[in-house]
């Protein structure tokens, strides 16, 4: 049993350096890669993920696995080494299901559908990227008979983002959300306030915008010394390791409000990788976040929660006002909070504001449950994606580089992905809300700027526990409940009505 | 056989993406990674060399490339096919003589050592360097009872960096530059210029600096989208790839001169990187350098040959008084070239001046042979540094920080590589000569800021080479003759006798 365990955790430590090394790679392909390095990085981070899977789905590997996993030896094991081994024989045996020359399949279908699609996007001609959608949306399903869950098939792939999760669950929860969203959403467009509003279009200097995003992230207690914020088209999240995660904003557009609000986005994932845990099961696969849902529960809270709070502006707006004088001038507080919580319908997802961001999510939701069941093709999809957004916004696409071809999840083979968007900001809002029931001094904090205790309850109740829980019990644990789309609206009701005056 | 030769381009390709990836983790641990994150990273690098030297040493791969050795399978190879076994024998061969076990010893070893230097240098203490400084020695000594190559002991190391180098050589070359290296410096310490000098000490901001070698590189035709420029505490190059080249500078130092002929030696470098055969040798073992004095030859081309040279400043000049009109005011083009061109008998190797550097590394050599031979100790090495300081240039330094602690290459085990700076720099002033014949319009090129027939001239008869000839043949095919000192000395002469009115 002594060779079991230490063979696992060799092995879980390989694994762990792999991964940095591929995070490494990702990132440096997105940040500062000159161009023609592409093909070559693309071999790289190839070799690097089929060394890792042949690791990860070894024989010995699991036959040790097994061993520890048989009833005599689990009860023998300390608690530390039994959660580990119950852990990463459910992890394996998943992965132990779906043939390498599947993955190798699908690996090269999505890097020809990713550059596929960034020509058809560019180019706005959805026909060029359909042929190589259909093919994934074909490996999807093919990939779910390798799972092979009860209950629906698209459970199979929510299963590898949110384990546990189901479309049955799903249903429920997004009908209950759409139906709200959109009367709060009539009675706000139907307001004086609305009729009337002119949306912020304030233009920061690349460098008054660095400057803002440095000092909220320090602000976060972003470590400096664990972490760093660089530049890419798409900001995101990626960890070379416990001490080194590295987060990306993007400051072309001049409105800073984009790279300001997406940077407190991505510092909220990168605060929960640093406080993941690492003394005792550090490089192990507990060392993890359990699903997208709660590591975007996370980053919304701090974007939405904190950063779009009326207190946290008594906080930051001086200091803004401080680097942007001329651009604020005659802008005070009350109009400044209102301008970045302004609502209003749009086509981009992620420029979405708070209360429309989720229609944006469940009209991709029901894509692709619609597209597993073969209820709508591929080729349908400009059309549909159109009249949903049409349903759901009131406003439908001029073309499909502002519709079906904006987001790059669908090329990479990313089915199922797109709900933890709403898991994690119902998750958000009723952290907040127990946040607000525990620490009675809470707003005085945020208008100090005194995020310390926000920080280490997060640490104590999410942050800790890595996957020693699942999201679901985590939240229950936190929450007193799980997954309560309702405490998400009565939020959203309070603070809209009151900022629309209706 | 052609399954033999399927076999080795197919782990060559490996090998190759493995360097890549390696190359990349080394160059964003000096560039942007967070400081905290150095564990995980060396424990990332040392999984990458490991895997890498596992698959270079494989029996099968041996195997295969002895069974195309074979004299009748060699007959009836191509050309190409022919060059990669006969290298890939010998490198293997080479390789497989070294048992793992050691080559972790001394990864090790040189891990702490790196991290006790850097403590030492900070500390001026050299007494915490040297219990590791003589294991590294110890360990050097065993390398060399591997590779056992005929004659001095020391060649075991010199062969690592440059193949077919021996001790007797570099004695007979280090003895005459030497000395008429001493002579001149006599000579120009002596004159009235020298006696009245004073250096120049403008100070440029980051931004300026910044400038100047983004204009630079650009000018040196380093192509944007397969090289980048970044920061680091040492300036260096390294390759991701053949489309994938980083050089780095740094703009510390206030002084312009550092970053500015820093990243003009880096760009050297990486052009003869970006030149290296790709077609057909593509991710072979004969895309690559066969000697550091080679590759020196062209970093040190570019930033003595061509920048420290007066026709370049005619085209350079007024570009850098436009970026920089105030530091550079009441400066005049003469003055300027000076100032650039300053004799100073200075501590630290890395900012020494043309005529005084080699000197330096003459320094190195002699200890490193001294200390194969068991003719010095390591406790002795701070008082002999001094003495020969003293001897070669006149100065003492004051303390092991500015003396014996300051290159980092014997932490990391690096002996036997010093040299490759005088052997680079030599062929760097023979390339010269030959170019100066073949091309009468050089200096009107050079003036107008036009690189192109220079750098077409270098790809010509220096990168597109790699390994199919070894530095020597190189050097014998383009100039007529393989390395002479002799040519170096009398540039330096012409130049520094002008310079100085002597």
């Amino acid at each position: 049993m002594k060779e079991s365990i230490d063979y696992i955790y060799k092995e879980q430590k390989e694994l762990s350096t792999f991964s940095g090394i591929g995070a490494l790679l990702g990132w440096d392909q997105m940040t500062y890669m000159p161009q023609k390095g592409g093909i070559e990085r693309s071999e790289q981070i190839s070799l690097i993920s089929r060394l890792a899977h042949e690791k990860f789905t070894a024989d010995e590997l699991y036959n040790h696995v097994k061993k520890l996993n048989e009833i005599d030896a689990l009860k023998k094991l300390e608690q530390k080494d039994k959660a580990v081994a119950l852990r990463l024989m459910k992890d394996i045996e998943k992965s132990r299901k779906v043939p390498s020359e599947f993955v190798e399949r699908m690996s090269k279908t999505t890097t020809i559908a990713y550059m596929v699609w960034q020509d058809a996007r560019e180019k706005n001609e959805f026909s060029l990227f359909a042929p190589h959608l259909e093919k994934i949306v074909e490996l999807e399903k093919e990939y779910c008979t390798y799972i092979n869950l009860p209950g629906h098939a698209y459970n199979n792939l929510l299963d590898d983002y949110e384990e546990g999760m189901t479309v049955d669950r799903l249903v429920k929860e997004f009908s209950f959300l759409k139906s709200e969203l959109k009367a709060i959403l009539e009675k706000i467009t139907s307001s004086d306030i609305y009729q009337k509003q002119q949306l912020f279009d304030g233009k920061f200097s690349e460098e008054k915008q660095r400057k803002i995003c440095d000092f909220i992230i320090e602000k976060l207690h972003l470590p400096k010394n664990r972490a760093r914020l660089d530049v890419s088209t798409h900001p995101f999240t990626t960890s070379m390791g416990n001490d080194d995660v590295r987060i990306t904003t993007n400051y072309e557009r001049e409105n800073p409000l984009f790279s300001f609000f997406s940077t407190v986005h991505e510092a909220g994932h990168a605060l929960y990788e640093l406080g993941l845990p690492r003394d005792e099961y550090k490089d192990t696969v507990i060392s993890d976040s359990p699903s997208l849902g709660l590591h975007e529960s996370q980053s919304r809270f701090w974007e939405n929660m904190i950063a779009r709070d009326k207190h946290f502006w008594k906080f930051l707006y001086p200091e803004f006002q401080n680097i942007a004088k001329d651009e604020l001038s005659g802008i005070d507080l009350d109009t400044w909070y209102y301008y970045i919580n302004q609502v209003e319908p749009s086509f981009i997802r992620v420029e979405a504001d708070e209360l429309t961001y989720c229609l944006h999510v469940i009209l991709r939701f029901e894509i692709e449950v619609a597209l597993m069941e073969g209820k709508i093709s591929v080729s349908e999809l400009p059309q549909v994606w159109n009249e949903k957004m049409h349903d759901l916004l009131g406003i439908t696409p001029k073309n499909d580089k502002e519709g079906v071809l904006q987001d790059m999840h669908w090329s990479g083979g990313s089915f199922g992905y797109f709900p933890t968007y709403v898991i994690g900001t119902v998750y958000s809002s009723q952290l907040f809300k127990q946040l607000i029931n525990e620490n009675t001094n809470l707003y005085t904090e945020i208008e100090q700027g005194n995020f310390n205790n926000i920080l280490n309850w997060l640490i104590e109740n999410i942050h800790r526990y890595g996957r020693l829980l699942t999201a679901d019990e985590i939240i229950k644990k936190t929450c007193g409940e799980g997954l309560n789309s309702k405490v998400f609206i009565d939020y959203l009701k309070d603070k809209y009505y009151a900022l629309y005056e209706v």
